[in-house]
């Protein structure tokens, strides 16, 4: 049994109560998708590195659920201490364990880590068997983590309004606006992308995200901000001070939550004086607003149950709807991306040529494969990617990254979220189909792009695997719709091309990118799942189009543009509904190679 | 003020309690889309006789709600005492009902003509303003109606095994493994087909629906039927007794489910004796199965709401799933309804140009516009359509229509359900559009199609129209898609065609059609409206594929083919959930004339 596991499983008896159980997900205090070295909890503790999943301790076993982008990948990475529980066609979480942990038993999570959503369903899952839900007092994990990452100290800065494109005060404004809609008098802000928004600043605390770690809160008359102090400097804290946010400790958002339910939490910026504020019985019938899915248990038990709202955050549709700026900012931003992205596969298109013997993408042949010298470099998965960070690297604006540049080679490209490793990664192969999905952080704007490639003759299989996959791409992207459609609604345009021939992909078809924050952003998607109908698409909202098919063991073809929603002009009008229709922002030629220009 | 008007207000006034408002539905006892002569109430209080709405009076308004196929017909049919109210544009009924009437308001309605889902929805409602749905012990409009048609008295028959395919005691079997999986001791089944299914029977008390007006009530050890006596034959009635089914008076339906309520229900059938039988204590944990969207509140009030289960029909799927005899029947009795619409369709072809001086349907010219001489007969929309009604007539197992023959010219076709009239019906016209929606039923099926023609010279924007409308038929028709798949998710297929133009329909694109039973079938569908997603195709099933476009005030188009749906043979098999697709098994040519052959 490894260390790790053994370690854990002494903690959870000394445990007070001893846990049954224990959660290990893969969130941060923040619910992020993309999470600091630190904060990977779940990667430390089951070997698997995929950005989804959770992992379920108990006496004598360990489960590792992931959705089916990482079915392949977690095979590969888990030890044969651990089980792999398929998403979609294994059991749920919460039914595993009520089904199988015995009646009564105590099931451990670390609350920071486990959104409130997630918390109140399974603890309603376990109340069958009168299980409880444990949240512990500390990360078990954190305790039995050696040499854990340090935190990150970088300083957070400010986001220009040449960027940004919407004042705080204007944001807060709106918000405010919501807030009393709703009678709420405060929202506690967990989401690290919407208080960079809302502050208009950025951090470098977690890779690939533009953000710092941080909480807020807003009320009706006060905004509060939540981070290591050491990040701000006087600028920043000027900055702060003009916009009457007050600056607190990182640590101090849980006592703040608690004084917040008890309407005694006060701004030194406030209208109000602290002093002789007293609690204001006329707001004693207010809510506060939480985002179930986006706020973490340990917060949300601070608060009086009875007295929360518990709604999508209203932050989230205000911050998918871009701005004029925003908008500009990232189509100049993808022409930048574009162009990098096309000097990359030209340039790979010659390299191919030159050391591997290939046709060309624009030459349908056999690979007349050289055999390398030893003074001919070797191009691998990792050593390319390489090369494409480096033209990206060159943009003006360029800031790094968006998310880990997935770029595989032949089976690779069958793991949907494959991440090269150094010692582990394939040859580039002139004879195999190449998937690249990439992205980039620029001060304008966040990129997404996949391009599939062959570098001389595909199979037929896979010609027509392509042409379906772009079909696809092309039926939603050309898509015109009414207002009110929901990328539910839109999915199966992308995939009605693949069903024809009994295919399909086991993941969404699109999701909103953020302007120089998350690559993946809500609230509206484009997917099979329910949870695409909650929202309609807008116009200037923006999706990505990213129809794929993934044949285990042999390839994988992705592609994918980034899209603008935007009024359509329609010949007609019926019912007065107004229309919508995509605008491709993404600059790069979809069909190299696997359909040959002669 | 109308005399109905004003003696349903004064029945209003006098009832105890007296009442605010009287809501007068357009269902019949059993919930029915079509209704008898003497259940048309709704369309006897407002004068609007569209298939689908509901009439609400007040002390001082009187308002109609209906759906997108009838606003226009409703504008041209109320009186100006009435107020349209547009299902999708105004506030819900029940929402306006509460917004509107005044604190604790008695808001009656016949409790045998509103379904425990509705009733429920409306109570809870009205319970903000503390105001009462009031069941009235009488349907007061039945009280103020004179001459109201009087009860059919046709004999029930026996539907063969040679069509029905299935035997009762196979249904019976499968009904109460059902219950027995539920945890349900009975069924209480209000809905015409369900009876008319389960126990092969068929009547004829519902122009163009082949049932009887019945209730049924099965256990687990019984079975009974509720109807007029006088309809069951000395034969009818050996049948029943050979089945077990104890046959009572339509009337006794109430008394018998407060019986079936207390465990107090014996059939004279039962392997137990009647006598010696005492409530059976093991039983009263289990359920009785209503489903609320087809049991009236009359029923379902007799019952302990403690020990009812409100699903969905454990009937509805087997019915929908049709089996090989259905299939094939049904397949048989589209071959002869196609031959009868192409004979049509030619007739009619030959009568425009001989009457009209039209080019036909495959020579686009204008009409050479004869002046008809009083000796040449006039054609119109109810002549031709009685001409299509005799072709039908004469195949084999014609046994009626199976929907009123909506045979429509001109801006008539853009009334989604119209109806012709004698009085008012137009003349057939060689330069304007018609379309004809019409089916009957066969013993052996019951048939659905509409097709759209034009006799000389479509205008371009027509085609465009057309062509758009042909494709999402196509489309959809064409559609191949993996098991588990709505008919919510492959709806757009049939309007994105549409959406790009900024056009569209307002009406689902399929519902499923019964075996020599209702046009009109569910549980499934193919609709944008949500409860399109509750129940997946599935091989066997029947489906209509009909997109449409109504351009108010001058034409509407509408496609129709009725399709099976069956396991595709897919090349792939990806995620091994299996695929299916359709067989279109309408048999009539789809294109003519606004796509002339040359």
């Amino acid at each position: 049994m490894s260390e790790i596991l053994s370690s854990l499983r002494s903690l959870m008896a000394t445990h007070s109560p001893p846990l049954d159980a224990l959660v290990v997900p893969s969130e941060d205090y923040h619910q992020s998708e993309y999470v600091s070295g630190r904060d990977k909890r779940r990667e430390f503790v089951s070997g698997f590195t995929g950005s989804a999943g959770l992992a379920l301790i108990t006496k004598n076993e360990a489960r590792l659920w992931t959705d089916g982008r990482y079915f392949l990948q977690a095979t590969q990475q888990l030890s044969n201490e651990w089980t792999l529980m398929r998403m979609g066609e294994d059991p749920l979480v919460e039914v595993w364990m009520s089904d199988n942990l015995s009646e009564e038993a105590n099931i451990g999570v670390d609350p920071w880590c486990v959104s409130v959503d997630t918390a109140n369903r399974w603890s309603k899952s376990f109340a069958k068997k009168n299980q409880n839900l444990v949240p512990t007092t500390t990360d078990l994990v954190d305790e039995v983590w050696q040499n854990r990452p340090p935190s990150q100290m970088s300083p957070v800065v400010v986001h220009p309004l040449e960027f940004s494109g919407r004042s705080v005060s204007d944001k807060l404004e709106e918000l405010r606006s919501k807030l009393k809609q709703e009678s709420a008098r405060g929202y506690v802000i967990a989401a690290l992308d919407e208080v960079a928004w809302l502050y208009n600043i950025r951090g470098t605390d977690v890779a690939y995200c533009p953000v710092a770690h941080a909480f807020a809160i807003v009320t009706t008359d006060s905004a509060f901000l939540y981070l290591d102090k050491k990040k701000v400097s006087t600028e920043a804290s000027d900055y702060f001070k003009g916009l009457g946010v007050e600056v607190r400790e990182y640590t101090d958002v849980i006592s703040d939550v608690a004084l917040l339910a008890s309407d005694r939490l006060f701004s030194s910026f406030s209208s109000k004086s602290t002093k002789d504020m007293e609690i204001d019985s006329d707001r004693s019938d207010e809510w506060l607003w939480v985002d179930p899915g986006k706020c973490c248990y340990a917060l949300y038990s601070k608060l009086d149950a009875d007295k929360v709202l518990l709604q999508p955050s209203p932050l989230s549709l205000p911050k998918a709807l871009k701005n004029p700026v925003e908008l500009e900012g990232l189509k100049k931003a993808h022409v930048r991306d574009g162009a990098a992205v096309v000097q990359y596969l030209v340039w790979l298109d010659q390299q191919m040529q030159e050391l591997y013997g290939a046709s060309g993408y624009f030459m349908e042949a056999e690979s007349n494969k050289k055999k390398r010298t030893s003074e001919t470099a070797k191009l691998t998965e990792l050593t390319v990617s390489d090369k494409l960070e480096s033209l990206r690297a060159a943009k003006e604006h360029f800031r790094g990254l968006s998310f880990p540049t997935i770029s595989s080679v032949g089976s690779n490209a069958a793991i949907i979220h494959y991440s090269p490793e150094p010692e582990t990664c394939a040859e580039m192969d002139p004879d195999k189909i190449y998937l690249c999905d990439s992205g980039a952080q620029y001060l304008d704007g966040t990129t997404d792009i996949t391009r599939t490639v062959h570098f001389g003759k595909p199979s037929p299989h896979e010609k027509d695997c392509y042409t379906a996959v772009l079909k696809g791409h092309v039926a939603l992207g050309n898509a015109r719709f009414p207002k009110g459609t929901s990328g539910y609604t839109l999915d199966i345009l992308a995939r009605a091309p693949l069903w024809k021939y009994g295919l399909d992909y086991r993941h969404g078809t699109g999701h909103g990118v953020g302007s120089y924050l998350f690559v993946h952003e809500g609230p509206h998607q484009v997917s099979f799942r329910l949870h695409a109908m909650n929202v309609p698409l807008q116009a200037s909202m923006t999706v990505t189009d990213e129809p794929g098919y993934y044949e285990d063991g042999n390839f994988g073809i992705r592609l994918e543009n980034v899209l603008v929603v935007n009024d359509a002009e329609t010949e007609f009008n019926f019912g007065d509904k107004g229309y919508l229709q995509f605008e491709h922002i993404t600059w790069v030629l979809l069909i190299c190679s696997l359909h040959p220009i002669k």
